[in-house]
């Protein structure tokens, strides 16, 4: 369905994420249309020409005519858009997502969803240190992992036209997973060192550490800058997920500490050459 | 005294840094030797041009005319020296090293040490992945900082020699602490982070993981591949401070896992904003 070029494609939430989906679908010619509640990133996406037309309130017009409909938004107000907004929807239309977690939200969407229309989630695993449609770039989505996390309600065709998004927006790499393990994945390489940046970043206020702070505290706290609004609930909504990923950090952090404590230097040695080993496993090519 | 370079400069240990001084210096025309283990090493430096002598054993000759001697090794392989081979330094000597821990090593080789020869300790914050002189490089201090350590035993030239012999390697910053202030510095910009690294690495065998792996999971574990033999005898050298700071971080940890656990937002996102505020003081200009 997505090759072809026709059929008509929306966008609800045109900031970071959604801006750059629409920058990497408007290079393939697709009609493009928006809502966002802020009238100057319409404006600005029409003038940079990566949308052809977009509202700030609920567009009858646009919702109904969309083949592919995208949200971009937080998982709150997904939900609440879909429980408002469904009936407007075109027949046939497929639906997906870009949130960062999925066990909690993808049943629920599926479960109060119309027969007639399909969602299969998606999540884009890329991210930049800014937010708004004016510091989107479909370059982001280079080098980076698109993941599409079907459940037994997915047709194969919708899965095979979500993959195929997904290359299309530039992505190296479109796999599948359950939303289970898409979560327990989420949880562990992404919320988790979260977590700790933000943890690491405010146990100690001692002033002018900065002076003297060299690359391995900078690279450990780059994401400690944080969107707190959109992580905090992100958060939550993985709770159980993220829960069991910060026990398996604190049992081995604190087993750390005890052999130190102990003096247990063929312990300690043991466990960096364990980290050493693993983390070759995650060279970049 | 460093700006005369007609002073002889003795290096003990040529590995990474050792090499790395050697070459920085080597630039102003000192006369430099080293003593190091390995005879490749040797060869290697002096087709290289970045020593003019070298030996793998104890070099009377050496040891007895440098004016300055460099100490790059393992802290107990500094202090064995010391103990060992003192009686053979010239009158007058300035010795320093590159040890990263300080208040467990300075009073004991000050004590140790001959009435007419001084020890000034220094830590230059710069490190890479590799080892070895033949990966050594000057360009590796350029933005780092070098850290004097003076105590009340040091006279204010030695302090200024060694500051000068900083900024003559190139480092961006030259600055003195106290042993104890560099040590709780260290122990939490340096080896907390190290012990976060590595715990993250280890914490989840789950395997596959590097598939989905994006830039914050191998920002946070880039140094989790860790020379094991240097970093625990680091770790357990500093003891006392570290153990503070993994306290530290330990407790914050705990406390936002219990306000996930209550799903307290307000005090996650609260503790987000001290984050992103205090991060913002860590940027790089």
């Amino acid at each position: 369905m997505i090759v072809d070029v026709n059929k008509k494609i929306l966008i609800v939430g045109l900031g970071l994420l959604g801006g750059s989906y629409a920058r990497g679908l408007k290079r393939f010619g697709f009609h493009i249309s928006a809502i966002t509640r802020s009238q100057s990133s319409i404006d600005y996406a029409i003038k940079e020409n990566i949308i052809d037309e977009g509202a700030t309130e609920l567009d009858e017009k646009s919702s109904g005519e969309a083949d592919l409909v995208i949200f971009a938004l937080y998982p709150h107000i997904f939900v609440e858009w879909i429980e408002r907004n469904q009936n407007l929807l075109k027949s046939g239309a497929l639906l997906t997502d870009v949130t960062g977690v999925k066990s909690g939200i993808v049943y629920k969407i599926q479960n109060m969803l119309r027969g007639d229309v399909e969602f299969i989630a998606a999540h884009p695993m890329s991210g930049r240190e800014v937010s708004g449609v004016e510091n989107s770039t479909e370059k982001m989505f280079i080098g980076a992992n698109y993941i599409v996390v079907p459940t037994e309600k997915n047709t194969e065709e919708a899965i095979e036209t979500c993959m195929e998004l997904g290359r299309l927006l530039g992505f190296q790499n479109v796999a599948t997973l359950s939303p289970e393990e898409h979560d327990e994945m989420i949880a562990f390489l992404s919320q988790l060192t979260h977590c700790i940046a933000i943890t690491l970043m405010t146990c100690n206020d001692k002033e002018n550490m900065e002076k003297f702070t060299g690359d391995s505290f900078r690279d450990l706290t780059r994401i400690a800058r944080i969107e707190d609004e959109m992580w905090s609930e992100l958060f939550i909504a993985n709770k159980p997920a993220l829960l069991e990923q910060m026990n398996l950090f604190l049992d081995k952090f604190k087993e750390l500490k005890a052999m130190l404590e102990s003096e247990d230097v063929e312990g300690m040695r043991k466990m960096m050459r364990h980290s050493t080993r693993r983390r070759a496993l995650f060279d970049e090519e």
